[in-house]
């Protein structure tokens, strides 16, 4: 499979909160997006991949673009950690020829559904994993990132300075995208410090911005992406990882909650499959939902040295002169979140070299989806 | 990917109605059971495939099973219309080298949750489709149904002896059954009659046995399957289908809503990508929610021209020595309903010789899933 599949088009709406529109209606306009910007027709389209959460509906989005002959549709479970595989499963479904075209897209409309920072309680799926958290006050996923944290803290000497490197890594890089929902509003180290407490550690700006979106990317096989009208951005790898004893996302039955042991998982078939190491990235799209879950993630795929993220941000690693330039566009907690469908797309721009943050010479672009959850990451390719 | 996969083990657990137990807790224990029938340990088991509306969660079956080091997980949308492209997906996964030994597992608790016989109000997922029908009573699949079924007769002289000879067919096979939910109970045509009317045309016996069970099987390489302890079935191709302005299930925009046309999309891609002809197949198992869907779905996988499928089926085409002995096992109006998984497994006992209603000398074995959503088709081959 490797390098026989390429995206060749990216598309969003406007990044925004309290967005009247539906997700079919947003999912359509970021689908359309990606189409202009691949020179393809909708009708080209003739494969589906999205991640279990999401409530546009298949059927809804092929009425809506009026696609015909669809002979693949797949979804990957546990939304923020699915993104990156559902583009892997559109990657094997054209790799395998059971679909040419595939559209990857994530709809998500918090205003008019459920906000996913709130309580996990109605979904049924969650209340497994949190029947005997939420007795103690855990709840919502920044209580739960919050325990993980201060783990991180306790065994590493992680500061809250740390978090806040990454807090203010993120929005300094959002301040110059004007697609971010903090363009143009800078946060200093003042601000974040006032920011409220929402879990302790974790203060306002620790968490990402629950957004209303839709991101739309299209991947094809490599011969047609190179004729297509960008320039072609290869899927070198993809993977996919679990864990043991997993919870969505408190999984605090494991013997070390601060591995994250599904994202290590991960990075292990990640960097086997694609037979480079960390240290071949140029840029990288890290799964911001809480700036402590960065520094756990830089660790398991192997940026840096388990325990020594946190001076290691510091240090200014992830910035623009950076050892590893790292959440380009401002990433969930600056641009938008959009289970990180949004951080893909930035991915592919970073090859393309139309970032408007955008890291000189490109070669592999690095992107991985939520940890805390079964969780997956991809390897784009100039 | 043709016939390098195969199915190397099946389980269930008993069917029944009123499950004290939960869907994880079955989805165990059929899982155990497809191990034990394969003679593999379950940790061998390296990926997990299911439908999206499964409540059972991977990451609890996982953790359930002690399941170390899972490489791929993924799901298919539109729960009936979705079992057989999840075997389908894990014979990608498993011809692509993304995993080894796949599970693919329905588990089904109507009791804890919600029947999917009923209205499908609460899921925002059926929401969009159904807000149309619902002030027109049109609320339950079965009401949906009786709609389509209605015009099939109309259109084509369908009587209701016609759709009773679809149910006293399951019901004839079930008899000799042990595992099935009417083994034992025989049903004639008077009983049928006296069937309540639930939406007319259909009555009772029209309409699957809504169940509380779970359905496990296993994929592997067919180079694994040849060392097994049983007989390998080869995946010898899938296909899925969504059709145009597909809702789940009333499609009555659609410009003629009798030919299961996303049935009939699948079908072409099966026959091509398989390379033979419905006269090649042996036995099918054909998704059996409502008596008339099978008789639609007949038509729309070129077992029989359309519109004819009504006498056809009442000549006794789908019997023991008809043309097409079909839904062998009871199938979901005489075994259970379990998103048609079960229908899965018995296409595999028709392939290893193992049936209780065995059909002499199988060579290629059918089975589709449920037509009305975007569906999908399995052949398998000794």
């Amino acid at each position: 499979m490797r390098e026989s599949t390429a995206v060749i088009g990216i598309g969003h709406t406007d990044f925004r909160s309290r967005e009247p529109r539906t997700e079919l209606r947003m999912a359509v306009e970021a689908t359309l997006a990606a189409c202009d910007d691949a020179g393809i027709r909708p009708s080209a389209i003739d494969g589906l991949c999205t991640v279990s959460t999401d409530l546009t509906g298949e059927n809804n989005l092929a009425t809506a673009l009026d696609l015909r002959g669809l002979r693949f549709f797949a979804e990957v479970p546990f939304g923020g950690g699915g993104t990156c595989a559902a583009v892997g499963l559109a990657a094997m479904a054209v790799a395998s020829g059971r679909a040419s075209t595939v559209l990857c897209y994530r709809a998500l409309n918090g205003r008019t559904r459920q906000r996913l920072g709130g309580a996990q309680l109605p979904d049924p799926r969650f209340v497994k994993d949190f029947q005997f958290y939420i007795p103690a006050g855990l709840s919502t996923p920044a209580q739960i990132a919050a325990v993980i944290a201060r783990r991180h803290m306790y065994q590493y000497g992680t500061t809250q300075r740390q978090l806040a490197a990454v807090a203010l890594n993120s929005r300094g890089y959002a301040l110059t995208n004007p697609a971010a929902r903090f363009f143009g509003v800078p946060l200093t180290l003042e601000d974040y410090e006032r920011g409220r407490m929402v879990a302790d550690p974790l203060r306002l700006y620790d968490c990402c911005v629950d957004s209303d979106a839709a991101v739309a990317l299209l991947v094809t096989g490599a011969g047609e992406a190179r004729d297509g009208r960008q320039r072609p951005v290869y899927i070198m790898a993809f993977a996919q990882g679990m864990g043991s004893r997993t919870e969505l996302m408190p999984s605090f039955s494991r013997s070390d909650i601060t591995c994250a042991e599904e994202a290590r998982e991960c990075a292990a078939a990640l960097w086997r499959s694609a037979a480079i190491d960390p240290r071949d990235v140029d840029v990288a799209q890290v799964y911001d939902h809480f700036t402590p879950m960065v520094l756990m993630a830089l660790e398991a795929y192997g940026f840096v040295p388990r325990g020594e993220s946190g001076p290691w941000v510091e240090s200014g690693a992830l910035g623009r002169h950076g050892t590893l330039p790292t959440n380009t566009s401002g990433g969930q907690l600056g641009e938008a979140y959009v289970n990180g469908m949004n951080q893909i797309i930035e991915a592919v721009r970073q090859v393309r070299g139309t970032s408007v943050n955008q890291v000189p010479d490109v070669e592999i672009s690095f992107v991985s989806s939520g940890s805390g959850v079964p969780t997956s990451a991809l390897l784009l390719r100039r």
